[in-house]
């Protein structure tokens, strides 16, 4: 956003990212807890993936991974059920204001969603615009047809705010996705 | 089992479980990836839950865990998708030849498998007697009954051959559940 007859780029007060202080990631888990306490949904984070290469076991006190390392992920981070259907889904924030870039989610991811597409699954991507302090669901079929379309290297922002969904929240909510993919799934 | 007019334990030969010398986890790993590439259904084991203390982020290679302690899972292991239905599963080993002691499955995990039946799961417990070389499907519903009884701190064989389903193991599908779940849950 620029302003009329200047070169100057709008910038985003900062006091709005840092008065939210919350991650993309707590603010799901957030609302996961919410949607599992009110009987609305049960959708959990995966543990996040390590290869475990050394644990100490010292007597009288707990096992402590003194070697391990991060391994690429295989699926999405977040899958669970509701309304008897199989949810999928993968969150990522977005730094950049014009587009959101392919090289956030891995190629193994995208496959993860193509195969649970097939067997009947729910599945999205969950993307917070930073600099606009606003999140959108894709469903990962459209996400997916774009990619394969093999035409650009990110997502602009024109066409996700074309093709995505907003995504509301509340003090108890902070991502209520699961009210965007009531009304655009059909559930 | 005991010889007649014996005080002798009858010892299983040690080659049957050394032949096999796959873990429950291996041959539920193999068959999965048996069901993903020949596209029956998408499920996954969710990595092993800890909290990272520590990371050493060294030059020119790649980020190192140096402190790190495993979590008490709050779900199962395993989850994913089969002909649209959201599959949500515990895995155990038994080393017991008379029972499965209830003391291996968490109460977390017994909560989590109530809340994905409310919603519709096909959930239930994989559970391999190790001395009888055998693996039974039990159902959620009933393996929680029973749970829920109070009457007892483990799961008796017996009731387990009386209301499990033995899994049959191939080569491709060392522990085809599959099969047991399309004919025990109607699918």
């Amino acid at each position: 956003m620029k302003y009329p007859n200047s070169n100057k780029t709008y910038v985003r007060p900062k006091e709005s990212a840092s008065n939210r202080g919350m991650s993309l990631e707590e603010d799901i888990n957030c609302t996961n807890r919410y949607y599992l306490t009110n009987d609305i949904a049960v959708i959990h984070k995966k543990p996040t993936p390590i290869t475990i290469v050394h644990v100490d076991y010292p007597k009288r006190s707990a096992a402590r991974i003194t070697e391990a390392y991060f391994k690429l992920a295989s699926t999405t981070d977040y899958n669970g059920i509701y309304l008897g259907k199989y949810i999928d889904f993968e969150a990522k924030e977005c730094e950049s204001k014009t587009s959101f870039p392919f090289s956030s989610i891995h190629k193994h991811q995208i496959d993860h969603l193509s195969s649970v597409i097939k067997h009947g699954a729910i599945a999205f991507i969950i993307i917070r615009m930073v600099e606009y302090d606003k999140d959108f669901l894709i469903k990962a079929i459209d996400f997916i047809d774009f990619y394969n379309s093999g035409t650009r290297k990110s997502l602009p922002f024109a066409w996700i705010e074309e093709n995505g969904f907003e995504i509301k929240r509340s003090y108890q909510k902070p991502c209520d996705y699961i009210a965007v993919v009531e009304r655009v799934f059909g559930l």
